[in-house]
């Protein structure tokens, strides 16, 4: 439907799926690798910019431990100016780029200073995690729902990373109660605190032996995965970011 | 990580994505272009099917309008049989395969047969929907959830294609209340019949301002969107299966 390569003059909003080249979609290793600019999160693995053109701009716009070396501005102002001067623009997102991923600021953006652009899915880290560990997220006996969700977000304030305690008692509230067992639980960037959050899915209602699947840089040769009943949350060693969780009820 | 071609004795659960080959993943694509034999749903695009071997087996298992021409236990003995007699089986599923595929009975069979397998992740039809209308579906200020969901499965039984109404109640109220504004909800398999689908919605507290977004054949040459408020739903003509609706709060 679609011509493959980057065209001069637009940004491609591209998700790079969770590390792993071969699950790039074949579209997006084509427009990776005929960008003639590359914007990427601090996330992306190296063997996926790697893909880049040899004589690409690629440039690393992520933030690390919330510590921004480049605004969010700046990031829609370098998308503009390098396709405005001509330039094919990939701005690459770990995972898929609609969620988690401040699409919705960059596509307004664009769409404010009429560039055009393009959104091509990615394999976002739950259905990674879900692949990789054999984990069905959804069961025809059992269950029919998936539930996506962070403690950051949404109302952490402005830059900074830690949502306010009520805040997340909000969000975590009413999504993991009893009512919800029959739902696959997806909780991306958990911090390190298992403890609290098996504390919270408890206090929330479910068993200590529903099942829970960690893992950490699916697909990557870092590749981690633990699995526990939510009994054994608490003492489980926190593995290094990203992680995702998957929680289930046990049958 | 891993050699991409289909290796004889192995099953590979594949996601086909959303219809259009190049969203397949480059891992996807080489296994369904290297497998001597390709089972797949009936929901995955001729386009992909396409790419199999010229002497590839192809068969499709699907089931259409709940009319099922093979049974799930055949397409577990087909499997294991054919990878039995040495062959490199994709049994390749619209979408993703860890979602609304049926996958945790197809790898129960083959743990049990002690067949070898691998689950290959593929872009499902709602993060489709989202990159192809540019709708995002977190955002981080007011949106930190997505919710995936269906009426069917959860108590359809066994062959039956309509859930009672008491388990469509249930399986639709807690999820679309209103203190769940802040999440964008992915609703698979929606049916035809949207008035009702609509009543369910507003009944469950969500605006009639709310933003519904459907999708049709997401990626492929008959792809069709609507986006209306939800207080216009009921008046919409229904689009061709397969279809995805997003629903988001107005902000």
């Amino acid at each position: 439907m679609t011509t493959l390569e980057a065209q001069p003059g637009h940004v491609y909003l591209v998700g790079a799926g969770p590390g792993d080249p071969a699950l790039l979609t074949v579209r997006a290793e084509r427009l990776i690798r005929s960008a003639a600019v590359l914007l990427h999160d601090d996330l992306v693995s190296a063997e996926v910019v790697a893909l880049a053109r040899a004589d690409a701009v690629v440039m690393n716009v992520g933030k690390r431990c919330g510590q921004k070396l480049i605004t969010q501005e700046q990031i829609h102002e370098l998308m503009i100016a390098h396709a405005r001067a001509g330039a094919g623009v990939v701005r690459l997102k770990s995972g898929d780029p609609m969620i988690f991923g401040r699409a919705a600021e960059e596509i307004a953006a664009l769409v404010e200073a009429h560039v055009p652009y393009e959104v091509i899915p990615g394999i976002t880290a739950g259905f990674a995690a879900a692949a990789l560990t054999g984990v069905s997220l959804t069961d025809r006996k059992h269950n029919s729902r998936v539930v996506i969700t962070t403690r950051h977000l949404s109302t952490r304030p402005e830059g900074g990373d830690v949502a306010a305690p009520a805040a997340i008692e909000s969000a975590i509230e009413g999504w993991f109660g009893p009512e919800d067992s029959s739902s696959t639980l997806i909780f991306y960037m958990p911090g390190r605190d298992y403890a609290r959050t098996a504390r919270e899915l408890m206090a929330a209602g479910w068993e200590s032996s529903a099942h829970v699947t960690l893992v950490s840089a699916a697909s990557t040769q870092a590749q981690q995965i633990v699995q526990v009943p939510l009994s054994m949350l608490a003492e489980t060693d926190p593995l290094p970011a990203p992680v995702v969780i998957l929680i289930q009820a046990m049958r």
